[in-house]
């Protein structure tokens, strides 16, 4: 890409968007809280879920419809799952409790499994899930989100994207990080398409009348993404049966909206209310040598001989690895300047200084 | 399809079953077990799971690489979660076990994860997660299996077609039932093509060298199926990431056989000592009005207008309803008579009689 992109570094972004949640009211720790999945996303080159979406959530908090401060709050709870109130609050507000209760239950009798209702999007689903690994255990995340992708056969949107989010730990550090929407593609790889003014691969998304479209904006207005798998004779009907899936897990386990009640994506006159799960899951519980044959389980896969040259097997994550060891030797994150600019813009509208700096281009 | 077939009645195809297993020395009760489910998975259309698989089951007893006999045992428990030996036994037995077991847990806690080791092939996965419907509640159910699936990049099969099988209740007896391979297709529509000198849409396999091909014997001779999403463009890293998920909460946990150290498909000279979860998740811990929800979400799906003629907009399970439903009106299963044929030779040579009829043809 030709963008001409900005290097920042992860503290300043931090701070950046804590004062501009700060300048709209939110609590200093809901603020940080946000502040650390977005840049997060950033790190692991998910640019659709960082920064670029902060002025989603000022707007969001601006409108108050969604909650400044509280707690979520457990409703009804056993040894092993939880139900949780998120009260409208900050989606990464809601995430960080439930994951954390989930990993205390994982602790104590092997398994949680935590449902929260009253949610908000919260980044990466992968940022929850990963937080088992610290504790050296599965962690499994998932969220319904505004529809934007047609079933099988359909020519509407009733689904979310509703990602898949699973990590597992291996040895020295190691882990498998699964991190994946049950559409074919994210949102925003149509977006960018659509904005250089190139066509779509076929099986992507469809138009209006739920034709397979080539064209990103026939997806975007009035079509859809379509299920991962495709068509129905590629199996595109399992991307849709796993898109329901993560729908029973929250919006129908946890009696939030679901699937076509869930406002328009970007709609900001009215609460998102959103479902989410959180499991954690302890190996210890399970057969020893866990963390073995994990390891054993990626490096099997990535030692693969590859199809094509340069072309190396990878396992969930190492896509991740491979965008946020660069920023490690940079330190920094790289941005594209037009998405920094448009953030300066709404920090000044809220009177935040200081600005991000907008002067370190790298190519 | 042209091919002629042949209609038979549920109690006669699993007393057949039955017989063929206690031929060769199989515990009565295990026995009938195994009827129950192959005879499941031809009920709903998936006959590449039923009789039609008999023939290797008798094999693998008469080998003696999977017991007769013997029960599977509890190696590691809490109130939620359960490690199980399955003894070597055959699937069915150490599925039902595993279940009952992850029902019972779900029923005092809200949920039951029981992973198993030393375990076979168990017929259809979602078998074991409708078990789940009867107690109103969530079943999963998920098995490696022998390595079919090449992954991403890859061109040497390393992964089984890893099933996820997820099973939910709505109101008055319906419900949601995924139940899919992690690869784009199941092995038994390449065979089928192949058999019948047809080609393969492009999506479904690949050659040895890893390149797509619609050539059914290319995938079946040193090729292999692809994951569920085909090409890296069309997100078919989705469905390899999903295949090793299901190898994490298999092998991996459960610390049998796993990824391409189980050995190939229809090997009768060892073991195959796979790994199996079987999860039950209570709805009642969660929010209340599942059922009304569920059912909600089942038929908003189903009313939706079809983007073509006579393409109804289903549900996971919906097709396997309309397959089984005319069963019941004809009282019979509906099989392809070189099938029958070919299971009655195997039960010649065991001295099994009766043998099953092959004069109730029908179209």
């Amino acid at each position: 890409m030709s963008l001409t992109r900005c290097l920042l570094v992860q503290t300043e972004i931090k701070e950046f968007i804590k004062q501009c949640m700060l300048a709209v009211g939110t609590k200093a720790s809901h603020a940080s809280s946000l502040a650390d999945v977005l840049v997060e996303g950033d790190l692991r080159g998910h640019y659709s879920h960082g920064l670029n979406r902060m002025d989603l959530y000022v707007k969001e908090i601006q409108a108050g419809i969604c909650a400044k401060e509280g707690k979520p709050v457990v409703e009804k709870e056993s040894v092993a799952t939880a139900l949780v109130n998120g009260n409208n609050l900050l989606g990464p507000v809601v995430g960080n409790f439930c994951m954390s209760l989930a990993l205390k239950k994982a602790q104590d009798v092997g398994i949680g499994w935590v449902v929260a209702n009253g949610s908000n999007h919260y980044g990466i689903a992968g940022y929850y899930s990963m937080q088992a690994l610290k504790k050296n255990m599965i962690g499994m995340c998932y969220t319904n989100t505004s529809p934007l992708v047609v079933p099988t056969r359909g020519k509407e949107c009733t689904l979310g994207t509703n990602p898949i989010s699973v990590a597992a730990p291996a040895k020295d550090g190691d882990s498998f990080e699964l991190d994946m929407a049950t559409s074919a593609v994210a949102l925003g790889k149509v977006e960018l398409q659509a904005r250089n003014g190139r066509s779509i691969p076929e099986g992507w998304g469809c138009d209006a009348n739920g034709l397979p479209s080539s064209d990103p904006k026939a997806v975007l207005s009035g079509g859809g993404l379509v299920p991962v798998g495709g068509s129905e004779t590629t199996g595109g009907y399992k991307g849709y049966g796993l898109a329901l899936m993560v729908e029973v897990f929250c919006g129908i386990l946890a009696g939030s909206h679901y699937s076509k009640y869930i406002r328009t994506w970007r709609m900001t006159n009215c609460r998102a209310n959103l479902g989410q799960c959180f499991v954690a899951l302890n190996p210890e519980f399970f057969a020893d040598g866990f963390n073995d044959r994990m390891s054993d389980l990626l490096s099997l896969h990535r030692n693969l001989e590859p199809a094509g040259p340069n072309m190396p097997v990878m396992v969930p994550g190492d896509p991740e690895r491979r965008h946020n060891q660069p920023c490690h030797e940079l330190n920094g994150i790289p941005y594209s300047l037009s998405v920094v600019k448009h953030m300066n813009e709404v920090a000044s509208t809220l009177g935040v200084t200081p600005l991000l700096p907008t002067n370190r281009l790298i190519q």
